[in-house]
């Protein structure tokens, strides 16, 4: 890399950081949990949320605000479960930037319990953004394969929860979940693990409850 | 995109096709075919290329450069089928670039047949880099599912071939191979499509007939 283009990188990754930290602070003024869903294309972000959108009715309020260089597909996705979202097309760009959240998030209603961001499908360059989160979650799924932690290491390092997702294939591929786990946490020692299934409802509960608890820990904190 | 960071990116591409002309010419001019694959994190790509180390073993010869971010597990993976692999590790880029594979090729055995590159997994950024490939062919793997290339229409648009990877595990996840080959032919018509399991082997015979094909018209026009 280049001095100018380091010197550019570093200009970009300063102002982010300054409208992440204005996102945080509105949210947590606001009581509200913000969670950033970092991964692999196609590693069940977008399932993930269905599933929680279904387990949180009537009980928490959330909103989601997608990702995607292009379509509209998973904010239809979202709706669908009668959960407001917001996507964000990138037109391009490989991962969300805090001044995207921000620009959207004027319209997210004030009264919700959870902001989900799902972020472009990506393991690389969505970990150097701060999106303004109170909770950052990586989501690795077992069809990847256990040996991506070490290769994809700062993704790993970032995450305050690692999610193994799509459990439910284990049995067919070749992934071990203890493997992965001890991995990333050999990289990031602090990370909360869930073994996680849309499809068969694995480790829901769990997930669930932790951002409850995550919830009340923030509110608690910003009363 | 600010005017400043327009200006570096145009510097660096400009740069780069430059440097992946001349790889181009100098591969060509050896009678070899390079092959650059691209793909998430998991798709496949170095599981494709240790089947087809086996198929080609005494018919033809490979070698391998391998991107990642991090660990030389992959150039190891492929080492331990007899073949010659080079490992490029980029210490956080989410892409290779031209001038990374120049850096090896001098070490790259002369007489070979087929160069491939393995790109970091990552769907989005190395669909801007041209490595001096002749050929270059996107993974997407049943699992990551049959929504993707609306999603992350660079990458097809760039490829010359699509590999619906994992076909084994299409009874086990929701993807419809026809369903994704239409969308990604929407924005490429020109794709060659190919489902490859290279658990089971499905497509292994007509994929490799195909680069063979390919090797044969590079030679006879460079004759």
């Amino acid at each position: 890399m280049s001095r100018k283009e380091v010197f550019v990188l570093r200009d970009l990754l300063g102002t982010n950081n300054e409208v992440a930290a204005s996102i945080r602070s509105e949210l947590e003024a606001r009581g509200v949990l913000g969670v950033n869903l970092l991964s692999s294309p196609g590693s069940g972000k977008t399932s993930l949320l269905e599933a929680l959108a279904d387990r949180l009715k009537g009980t928490f309020r959330m909103a989601v605000i997608e990702g995607d260089i292009e379509t509209e597909r998973d904010a239809e996705r979202i709706r669908a479960r009668g959960v407001p979202a917001w996507q964000i097309t990138t037109g391009g760009a490989c991962h969300l930037e805090a001044k995207m959240v921000g620009k959207v998030l004027g319209g997210v209603p004030a009264d919700i319990d959870f902001l989900f961001i799902e972020n472009v499908g990506n393991l690389v360059c969505p970990a150097n953004y701060d999106l303004g989160e109170s909770l950052r979650c990586v989501l690795l799924s077992a069809p990847e394969g256990d040996d991506k932690p070490k290769k994809y290491p700062r993704a790993f390092l970032s995450a305050d929860c690692l999610l193994l997702t799509k459990s439910d294939l284990i049995p067919h591929v070749p992934f071990d979940p203890s493997k992965a786990a001890a991995e990333a946490r050999a990289i990031n020692p602090r990370l909360r693990v869930f073994r996680l299934s849309a499809l068969s409802g694995e480790g829901l509960p769990e997930f669930t409850a932790f951002l409850t608890q995550a919830l009340e820990k923030l509110r608690s904190s910003h009363a």
